[in-house]
Order: C-alpha cells, then sequence, then structure tokens
C-alpha cells in the first residue's frame, strides 16, 4: 500500500464498510483507489452501523497502520471511528487530504464538533449522505402522519379492552389532508413526492422559495405559524443548526388546530420540547411521532416517554439494511465530481454546517 | 310527489343522505328527480352511517309514506335501513324498479342475503360503492404494512419501558420490500398506486390477468401461494365471495417467509383466522393489520383482539366524512349511464354477488 506511486484518487475507508461495497466504489470510478483494512475498523454491531463496536480497541501496532492509512489518502470515506476528534486530528495530521465524506444526513454538525481551523475548513471539502436517508425518513413521515390520522391510540385502547366501538367514527385520510413540510431537502421532497400520491395537498418551507415538485405551495419561513394552522400535519425534515433550533416553538404551536400530527424525522433541537408538552397535554398536538430528540438518547425522565400521544422511535427510522450500498453509490458519484472538477453534492456549508 | 307526472327517473333516497348531496346529484344529472323525505330515514348518528340509529322507529303513517316512497320510485339511493329484508320486500312490491345502488362497495353481500327471485335478480340493476372507498382503504393498507415495517410493536415495547435501545436495528423499508395485493379491483389498483409511490416492488394477483398501472407483476390466483412465498407484505382487498372464501388459508400461510407483514380491507371470510393465528404464534406472519374479520363485531372472545402482533380496527377503515359525497358523485354518474342505456359502473355480478 503505497499511494504515491499511483495517481488514482486514494481513499482511506475510515469506518467498516463492507468490502463488495468498497469494490463497486472502484468499479464505479476507476479513478479511485479504495484502501481498505477492514481489521482497523471499529468493527459494525449490525448494517450501517458505522460508529462501529465501542469494545473494540486497536493494538498499538494498528493504532499506528490506522493513522498512517489516514494519512496516506487524498479522501476519507466516514469520520474515522465517527468521532469529530479523531477528524480534527486526522485532518491536521493529513496536508494532502482534500475531501471527506460522512455517513450521516447531518454530517455537518459533526464537521462542526471536529472545531476545525479555517484554513482545514477551506482547504478540505466535507460531504454528506443526505438524500440516502431521504426515502427511509420520508417513509417513516408517512407513516408517522398516517398513524395519528387512523387514530392509532384509540384503535389500540378499543382493542386492548376488546371493545368493538359501535360508534362508527370516521378516520382522518390523507386524501383530506394539507400536509406542511418543513424542509424541503432530499427527505422534504421524498415526504412530498408520497404524501402527494396519497392525495394530500403538501405545503413545503423553503428558505429559496423554488418551486419543488409536488409542493403545493412553498412557504417562506416567515410565514410558518400561518401555514401550520391551516395544516393539518406538520412533517420536520430540517437539520440541527443554529437557525433551525427551536424553530417549532411556542409561537408555531400556538397557532396549529387541535389534533394537529407532527412527525419529526430532521434533528430534534428543531422543537421545542418544552413548547410541544403543553400542545400535546391539551390537545393541539393530537399525535406525535418522534425519531429525534433535543438529548439523545432520551432522557429517562423525559414525559415524551409516557405520553400517550406520543410514539417514540430511538432514531432508528434512517437505518436501512441498503444503506451501505446506497452511501457507497453517492461516494462514487461524488468521487467522480471530484475528479471532474465538478462542484461537490452535499457539500457542508462550513458557515452553518448543515 | 307524483312521480307517475314526471318523465325524469324518479330516485327515492332510502338512507340518510343529506340534503346537499341530493341536490348534487340532480344538479349532475338533470334527468334525474330526487325524492328525498329525510323524515322517513333513520338518522345517521355520523357522517355516512347508512343504516342509521337503530332506535329510530317510524310511526306507522310514516312507514306508510316511506312504503309508498319506495313504491313510486325507478330507482334506490341505498338499501332501505340498509337490510336485505327490507330491500326485498321493496323489489316485490314494485314492479317499476330498475336500480337500486348500495352505499357498501361490498353490497353484493346484501343483495345476495336479499334472497331475490331470478326474475327480480334480472328486472332490477343493482350497483356498489367500490371505489368510493378505494383511497381510504388503500391508505389503510399502507398503514398497516408501514406499521409492520417501522416495527410499530418494538417501538412500543421500548417506549413503555423508556428503553432507548443501544442496537439500532434498521427498520424495514417500502422501497425494500415486495407487496402482494390479492385482489386488484378498485382498492386494490389504489393501493397499487401508494405502494409503486413508496418505491415498493408490487405484484398483483386477478382473474383476468389483465395489466394493472403500477403492477409489476399480475400474478394468476393459482399461482397465490408461490407469490406469497416471495413477498414482504400482503394486502387482501377481496369482497367477501363464496369462491374468495378462506383463499388466504393454510396454504398461502405455509408458503410465507418468517415476519411477512398482512393486511386485510376487504372481507374477512377471505382469510381463515383459524389458519392465521398458528402462523401469528410461529412468526411466519410477523405483523397483521386487520379491518375486517370472519364474524364481526369481532367476538369479545378471539384471541385475534389480544395477540400482540395484531393491529385490530373495527371495520372503520373506509369510513370517511367525504363519503356521502363520494358516493352522491359515483350515483349521479350510474344515472347518466342508466339513462343513456350504458353499461354501469360497480354492478354487481348476481351469479358471484361481488
Amino acid at each position: 500500500m503505497s499511494p504515491t506511486s499511483d495517481s488514482r484518487l486514494q481513499v482511506a475507508v475510515a469506518v467498516d464498510l463492507p468490502a463488495e461495497h468498497c469494490r463497486m466504489i472502484e468499479h464505479l470510478e476507476p479513478r479511485v483507489r479504495v484502501l481498505h483494512r477492514p481489521d482497523l475498523n471499529r468493527p459494525a454491531r449490525w448494517d450501517a452501523d458505522w460508529e462501529g463496536d465501542p469494545g473494540f480497541t486497536r493494538t498499538h501496532e494498528q493504532e499506528r497502520e490506522f493513522a498512517e492509512l489516514l494519512e496516506g489518502a487524498d479522501a476519507l470515506f466516514g469520520i474515522p471511528d465517527v468521532d469529530p476528534a479523531r477528524l480534527a486530528g486526522a485532518v491536521r495530521a493529513n496536508p494532502r487530504l482534500r475531501w471527506v465524506h460522512t455517513t450521516a444526513a447531518g454530517g455537518g454538525a459533526q464537521v462542526r464538533t471536529a472545531g476545525l481551523a479555517p484554513a482545514d475548513l477551506e482547504r478540505v471539502a466535507f460531504t454528506t449522505s443526505a438524500g440516502v436517508h431521504g426515502s427511509t425518513l420520508a417513509e417513516f413521515a408517512l407513516f408517522g402522519v398516517l398513524a395519528g390520522a387512523k387514530d392509532l391510540r384509540r384503535l389500540e385502547r378499543d382493542q386492548a379492552s376488546r371493545h368493538w366501538s359501535s360508534e362508527r367514527r370516521a378516520m382522518r385520510h390523507l386524501d383530506e389532508m394539507t400536509v406542511l413540510i418543513v424542509g424541503l431537502g432530499g427527505i422534504g421532497a421524498a415526504a412530498a413526492s408520497r404524501f402527494a400520491a396519497c392525495g394530500s395537498t403538501v405545503w413545503g418551507t423553503s428558505r429559496s422559495g423554488r418551486p419543488v415538485e409536488h409542493v403545493e405551495r412553498v412557504v417562506p419561513l416567515e410565514e410558518l405559524a400561518t401555514a401550520a394552522s391551516q395544516a393539518d400535519a406538520i412533517v420536520v425534515t430540517l437539520p440541527g443548526t443554529p437557525s433551525t433550533e427551536r424553530l417549532i416553538g411556542a409561537e408555531v404551536l400556538a397557532a396549529v388546530r387541535p389534533g394537529t400530527i407532527l412527525v419529526n424525522v430532521g434533528r430534534g433541537t428543531v422543537v421545542d420540547e418544552d413548547a410541544l408538552l403543553p400542545a400535546l397535554e391539551d390537545g393541539r398536538i393530537g399525535f406525535a411521532a418522534l425519531d429525534v430528540f433535543a438529548t439523545e438518547p432520551l432522557p429517562e425522565a423525559s414525559p415524551l416517554w409516557s405520553h400517550p400521544n406520543v410514539l417514540v422511535s430511538p432514531h432508528t427510522a434512517a437505518l436501512s439494511r441498503q444503506e451501505g450500498r446506497r452511501i457507497a453509490k453517492l461516494f462514487a458519484r461524488n468521487a467522480t465530481r471530484l475528479l471532474d472538477g465538478e462542484p461537490l453534492l452535499n457539500r457542508v456549508d462550513t458557515v452553518e454546517f448543515y
């Protein structure tokens, strides 16, 4: 493994990517050479477990080899051990490094945490796996809104008491509902197409105001509360940045109609949990399906765990047994763009870090 | 109200249809005269409650007027009190009757129960509201499959014990799944388009074998078990007829892979509940969302109530606050076809009664 004698883009795999996906990258972009030392990566405990087993420790020799692998690369597939401190070390130790691809959709936050110097942020391009999780998270959003619309909790209560209700109460139906998607990036666009296929009226917020397919009305963020007041369901897809923090807060939740459904598949910090709880209590929010939380793991004392109208998912909605393949494909596409001098997909904005 | 002096098609409204929908029918097809005596119908207890309040009783005088109304009509909107015996009486008492539109998707079963003479079945056309409930039931099917794929019961168990699983187990995703839709009528077609929009591989069974949009593979019924053995989810949409009875029985359930998801939004008799229970027990069926049952209301002693991997919905998934409007529109369309001598939509097959 002598990278300098090779004109190909030297890519060090810094997480446990299956060998077949490494081969796929080289197959899709032959100008890439994948440096893969699976014995040096924290082993995945399950599919797409990029963090890997925390119980794994490298021997002194392995640690040296791992550092050497990272230092000899032009690009990294993944953040070593998905540890921002390790990322900072790898960037500083390797002046030839040009590109780091993060396996998370919200990789920007990891890059921010690494606290890199401006010169390093300038020299190295960071990209995320946003979009890879688009379909999985869009599906969870669809599931969450459906669970609210079909009155899952009432069905379950009746079922628990073996009660066949004689009151034939109609469920709500997506084709009679307006769904407001907060954030029209990869996840939001994927959600929009699914809700549209179910006949919903789809609205969405974006900063650009650009039209998005299947979105009937693009709402500027300043009009979020007004739009929320006319929606039957709100789907949050935004990443965690200073400007999205607590966007779904007291003001928006004061505006909504009773029984509004809330789904969060973006980042937990976007929803103000302190404002959400009273909205759940008085029924403004009739059902909330939450895959993300302000603090994760969700603290055991959080009242969200036990609220009857909340469905807690432990930040797993994006996980897919196909995730490795999907990310590897995206990586190969971006490698081609890098080598062709084209702008990278999903490049992290190093001002806002999304 | 002297129907004989009027050349329009005289339609007696035999169920509690809101006045605005009666007006809509006359507006959409001016050759129809709607005979509407809301005081004579069992009042709806909720939206689209066609059966109406069983506590309502007509006075002797009202009973006479109701009979007169039905006897003076060329067509009935709805089966009087949704009671097959009443239907039989109304058909026999009215030789001018040409058409009865039932408000149920499975109206054929009601017509069968009425036990009409062959001459009456020949003389009167019966139509159902199939398709009106297509989108609502297709949505419930989507919800049911998603609930299974997202492992709702595991999420709920973990939530109940405030357990943030460190094992990041991937959910299943529709875009990695094959969904087999048993029955490609109105509900099946509506379900197919929704699953296709979510990226599923959609298969479906039909008797005709004709291609259906969004359905990648149309499976003949004889190959049902083989197809089921390769599907991740099975969605039953079929009506209850002698030939669909227990179609999803021991043979099909012996063929499926462990963890297969089952949804029934057709009729309960299509699934053999005695064969379903062992399949739930040993995990061949990983999750079942059932809106219909062989016996309804589901008997209190049924083990389906308490099975952890079953979601019971009390045959309400089709109910919609928009149902009256949807059925009235369909009725107007069919009235136009009747008056123009065209074949009616959703005509009941009076051999199989579907």
